[in-house]
């Protein structure tokens, strides 16, 4: 053991009790960090809406507080941080704009974007992977994947050999992309969707859960179904 | 090393050989149960149909043993195993109705129901599991789920966060919950079927192998499909 | 550690990035191999077509190598090796009948079949494992289920217990077979594709990306489609 390691100090940008709940309960017991704070991006505490849940444990925010430490609610956030002595940062965000955004004044500001990767999380040989990067449980990143910054993998996703997974992406529980599949920036693939291998989906689209995708998807449209067809493009009504 | 710790004797109620004959593989050399007898609760020994197997190595029980074990066949099987000193059980019942009631018997006679939890499952923090749970290889349970008692999940199949599965139920492998559903009582989840996030599913209900589901399912339906439609209801015939 | 162990040469036939390539990234992080060279089986080197890749890392073969390794191009490739005095050799070849025809010189010249399993891949009790079987990350054979020579198992995909996969056959990422199915030989089951249990699938069919097969396939067959319809036999244009 080296004493000299110390343990960071880290916000997690975000409280929602899915994202930024989850991630903590497994983040903090990885020795190498420490969650000092949660925080919201807005000058007043979050309202939350209360809603019955079948589950006994769900955690929400207080003014104050959440999951028993401090919630910090301010826009001007990466000066409060700094303020605390604190240097390193997590985006949990679930908006993929508002977490690219949020990612580079943290980068311009010279803070550290860390990555969040559960310990059953697989990551192949020669895989390329950026910052504020998180895999869930389970997630696999196949050889020589990429894996741009702000990417969320979610629990079982695998992201098979020559993926490359682009800036803020949102691949969703157990979705599977075969290898040489590309995945543009900003765009989500839902629970289970599957694309097969050597297709390119494009920038800011929507594959829908369970959607298998065998063929090239185009920026800014939604595609659901087996084989997946697009239901919806950008400024549009659904069509069916 | 504790010598005061016991390998407890178990009795297995079923005998067929891919439930209890699959679960006695791996539960055995857990250390912590020794398997004692397999059970068959009725009075007289099971009746075989020996089908044609594609694979050599196939397990039928005869009048009084299954895989080297004693079968006993009887009603008053708890009365046999306490004359035999047995106290812990774990029911691999398929049929669910039949499986809550052989674990009310047995918890009525203050027998102990013991979890089956292959090694390589994975269970998140925060999880809540009642007794007489099966997990097989590679199951997954996310943060703050429930697990009913009696429930069976089934080879990768995959419950994430804050999902509650309801007592009997039975998730088939690679099924996949995502985050903050519910699957009812005696509800039958079947293979890779697919549910997406916040979905609430009935009780005594029946999701067909792959199917996607969408929408909220009531009790006592069939559904199947991409996105899941429901093709039955209790008491009628198919629709479709 | 028994100091008489040594670390066997083996040739890789195949040198395709997605196959060959990506098999080596782990193999040889396994101790027990050490990779001489690749085979191209054919007198004179590959012709490679270089498609423009969304990744940055991506090899090819040149007239002599592959991956810093010798590449050699000879249909009289055994002869080769033997010359070299190597005697293990994995057959990586995609196309399912040439496989076959390369495992059946290799073993005819005496030569021995290695398998590729990766450390992540789970292998349960009593399953019966053939030889040139390619297990990628996280595969899964299921108790007492049965692997033909040549088979290719891809990331993540789940054999469950008691299936019998013959020789040869290909199943993609994530691909699921429940319990008691059969896959003919040469038959490809492509990625994530569902096969409920105990349906058995014919020599020489297609089960495309995505599908759900809830009833036997015949040999010779393309099936495609939520659940599973025949659209092309063998010999035929598509029905579709």
């Amino acid at each position: 053991m080296n004493t000299a390691t110390e343990t960071k100090l880290v916000a997690i940008i975000g409280w929602q009790e899915g994202n930024a709940g989850q991630i903590s309960s497994w983040l903090e017991k990885q020795d190498e960090y420490s969650i000092a704070c949660f925080v919201h991006t807005e000058d007043t505490p979050p309202i939350v809406d209360r809603i019955p849940r079948d589950v006994a444990q769900f955690d929400y925010p207080t003014n104050t507080s959440f999951k028993g430490k401090p919630l910090i609610s301010s826009s001007r956030w990466i000066q409060e941080l700094k303020k605390r002595g604190i240097s390193h940062v997590l985006i949990t965000t679930d908006n993929m704009q508002e977490r690219q955004e949020q990612i580079r004044e943290a980068r311009a500001a010279g803070m550290v974007l860390i990555n969040a990767i559960h310990p059953s999380a697989l990551i192949m040989e020669d895989a390329v992977m950026q910052d504020n990067i998180i895999l869930h449980a389970r997630a696999f990143i196949g050889y020589r994947a990429e894996i741009g910054a702000g990417v969320i993998i979610n629990t079982g996703a695998q992201i098979d050999h020559h993926c490359s997974v682009r800036e803020c992406a949102t691949i969703d529980p157990a979705a599977i992309l075969a290898g040489n599949v590309t995945i543009g920036r900003f765009t989500r693939v839902h629970t289970a969707a599957v694309v097969k291998n050597k297709i390119r989906i494009g920038e800011n689209s929507v594959i829908g859960a369970g959607a298998v995708i065998i063929e090239d998807v185009p920026d800014d449209v939604t595609v659901v179904g087996v084989p997946g067809k697009i239901i919806k493009r950008k400024g549009e009504k659904n069509r069916e």
